[in-house]
């Protein structure tokens, strides 16, 4: 077992993968949303979508052995295990400085897109984020299409494990929302660890 | 009231629309859908984002009323009329040529994604087609988070109307899907038209 990595509250981080190995992510405590983005080193066109992956699963949500698509059909990661109830999100983009401002926020916030970015600075990547695999964030959906946001289900140690089916740039940031319930009911942003396991 | 433009079937077009001005989009069969998008002039970067969109409204569909945002979070178009039952979708990407081939398609067939590069190549973008609003399109989501695909609910002659909020290129495809009932129970692509309405 490759050693855990901690990715401290608040944080961001990218990595390479090379196709066939696999990352897994912890959700330490429980509470944390992950947004995890995947990219196409060298094409800042091509990266996995949400869109395109829902339209291979014909569900809102992937479960253990649904791939991940690329806005070109491509398979980029695979979600190997899942030992979370599998209350993931597909719908709401990664928060921005802009969101916390509509929210009320003065100033500087940190934010998903801003860990986006300053995590995949050093690997050569000048975009604005994709539409996020929001591992963990519980978004239930009302009878009448009305979304909402509650505290993630899952417990602490949870975790689930992503296969890089393509070489690829994977991107995760421990969200740091503290104003609705998003990182669980005290509306805490707490650290989750990964590693990269050996093939 | 000015002159309604054909959109013939299966094909699709671009169009500079400056802020203020408003399109209006009928679906002349009813059974038609719809792939619609909203690009910066010159910059690549940001164009109207459903996720974004569906963080504004907490719905997974828009109403009169309801703001068009873009990945920077800026409303660019505001769907101001809709005379249809107001079943749209949000969720699903643009057809392509890929998922033409994986549903068995062999050589060429046409596509929303084809439609939208014909269509913006005269206006000098040239970029992936973001996630499209697809107007008029029936997407039922099961309580298990499954998703359908079903026959517009339209009636002939319903319209939308969507109004600029900045300056924007306005891409629609008719779109040319002909083998789920996409298009209609017969799953027969058909004509819609449009017209850029006075202020």
């Amino acid at each position: 077992m490759t050693e855990l990595i901690v990715l401290p509250a608040r944080t961001g981080t990218a990595l390479r993968l090379a196709q066939g190995q696999r990352l897994k992510i912890v959700n330490t405590h429980g509470t944390q949303v992950v947004d995890c983005w995947a990219l196409i080193p060298g094409d800042p066109q091509e990266h996995m979508s949400m869109p395109h992956s829902r339209n291979a699963w014909y569900r809102l949500v992937p479960r253990p052995g649904d791939p991940l698509v690329t806005n070109r059909r491509r398979t980029i990661l695979r979600l190997e295990e899942d030992t979370s109830p599998g209350i993931h999100d597909t719908l709401i983009p990664c928060c921005d400085l802009e969101r916390y401002h509509q929210l009320g926020v003065q100033g500087h916030h940190d934010s998903c897109a801003e860990n986006f970015a300053k995590a995949v600075q050093p690997l050569g990547v000048a975009m604005l984020p994709p539409s996020p695999l929001n591992l963990f964030m519980n978004v239930p959906i009302k009878a009448n299409g009305a979304l909402a946001v509650a505290a993630p289900e899952s417990k602490p140690g949870d975790h689930v494990v992503l296969k890089a089916e393509l070489d690829c740039i994977v991107a995760l940031s421990a969200c740091p929302h503290d104003i609705f319930p998003v990182n669980g009911a005290d509306s805490t942003p707490r650290d989750v660890a990964y590693a990269v396991l050996d093939r």
